[in-house]
């Protein structure tokens, strides 16, 4: 009998939040929420989102200075545990609304409920996937122009890609490197002619179309990438400091996929003034949503504004 | 001839941007803009905005833990000047715009020329200017439920005004304190009737309109109210622990009045994914724009969105 009422309270527990992400965006949101008085859950495979995959100093996080991506992680994760929020290291597998109320399933097979739900899972920048270019993250390899673009001031690089997000980066590493290689592996490049022109203009960029790249080499740090030419099939080698992958990045959407819009780059659509997607009660916060800039305090911002909206909302609802 | 060459160049240097302001939304535009390799000066008269009146601790920047305001606004004075950007201490008067170019004008009546302004001057809380308030501010008095209502746990409090948000501060503050008065000088409140019936129902709020407060009194902390029946004349005195003063705010706007659109709270109209205000080249970022909630971490997030605004705004006009 006992045993049978502890199950029933346990299934009958609803939220008044789940937040999916332990990123900047869902840390700042648990945080928010917490100081709401909202009985949360975060759910999160791990802290710190695509900070975990920054090897180089953070420097653009206002007041932190220069810091390692691993202690701002470190951080951010300290001072969500200060808050009154229960926290499940799991992967989520899938969120439903049935009625006002959201099921969110994890992995481990486990369904919890929620009256409002914030999706903060973030984004990855899409990967080459060869060889040499896991072992040189932080080394050379680098997947933001933004954070790693003054660490090569005076020296070689290479961006891989050819749509606007490429040239824009090669565009923005002029300011600081010597010279620039944009890397594409169709004959022709997708990005805005406006784009390319400014690239020009710079009269450090090179671009080499038609390549396929096979591997990327050094000793410490990234010394050279080895790439074939897709018509005549010859293989060269170029040599260089740095390289810039910029092929596009997957937001994690697909627990959502049903809720939610999404804009031309897989991202959730949501009010930029309040986080909210087209689900009620659903919210969407950093990098995985429609957000224009991607940045660590730009998605630290929407948390704390999609955790006030939904404190909002649940007011309106009851 | 030399004196004079000089002098031209001087005066016809154009700063690619000029950052009004130096709360969170400002110096996280510097800290952005600076990293864009934008020239750029920054015009204030302080730093930390309305962080420098908190004289509790801020719990809700995320990262930073609990920290002194005071502590905070040095963190990011420092993380700003480590950054490639002049910083003039000065109130700005004036801010035209001829052709392309915004021309700033200083109170020590210097002009300054830029391409391209980001307006972050914030906005202050209406104060009650009457006896005792700033003594006690931070000792009793507050301007801020979201950052200070934990600390009035089970205590007695006081919420001066009658609008909505003076009844939403006294609901988000039913969670923590024992006894909440709402304190109106007019016979009717404004607040919406939601927002009325809200209020009563969480049986802690008490309703004390046709009041005119006179005097904030106490020892080393706030221990009470005086005030006067409007129609009655009687004095009384309210005995409580803290007063929150929601009687409105005041965006310091008045330097680019004629280059905006205001909302109906006297905030700055800006587009929410990139602060673009209509006049193009001027941004508005904090809490001096339209964001739907004043905090720090969100302000320093619209003040990145601002810089990287610009960065492409400046790209696209030359």
């Amino acid at each position: 009998m006992n045993l049978q009422r502890k199950h029933q309270s346990e299934t009958m527990k609803i939220y008044d939040l789940i937040i999916i992400g332990g990123g900047p965006a869902g840390v700042s949101a648990g945080i928010y929420a917490a100081r709401q008085k909202l009985d949360t859950l975060l759910i999160t495979k791990n802290f710190g989102g695509q900070m975990a995959k920054k090897a180089v100093n953070i420097e653009n996080y206002p007041g932190m200075g220069e810091i390692s991506g691993m202690e701002l992680i470190q951080k951010f994760e300290k001072h969500l545990k200060k808050n009154d929020i229960k926290i499940k290291m799991e992967s989520v597998s899938k969120v439903k609304k049935t009625g006002n109320t959201f099921s969110v399933t994890t992995r481990d097979r486990e369904e919890q409920k929620s009256r409002a739900v914030i999706i903060a899972s973030g984004s990855d920048p899409r990967p080459l996937e060869i060889p040499g270019e896991k072992k040189y993250i932080g080394k050379g390899v680098s997947y933001c122009v933004t954070c790693d673009g003054p660490i090569f001031t005076d020296k070689t690089v290479a961006v891989i890609g050819g749509g606007n997000s490429a040239f824009e980066a090669a565009y923005s590493l002029s300011r600081y490197a010597r010279k620039i290689y944009i890397m594409e592996y169709s004959a022709q490049v997708k990005a805005d002619l406006e784009n390319q022109q400014r690239a020009k203009e710079t009269g450090k960029i090179e671009l080499v179309t038609n390549v396929l790249l096979k591997e990327i080499r050094g000793g410490d740090f990234v010394e050279s990438v080895t790439y074939e030419d897709n018509t005549t099939k010859e293989v060269s080698v170029l040599k260089l400091d740095g390289i810039f992958v910029e092929i596009g990045s997957q937001p994690a959407t697909s627990v959502v996929k049903d809720l939610v819009d999404f804009n031309e780059r897989d991202e959730i659509v949501a009010d930029p003034r309040t986080c909210q997607t087209k689900t009620q009660g659903l919210f969407a916060a950093g990098d995985v949503s429609d957000t224009t800039f991607k940045q660590i305090v730009i998605a630290a911002g929407t948390g704390a504004t999609a955790a006030l909206s939904v404190s909002n909302y649940l007011k309106l609802s009851t």
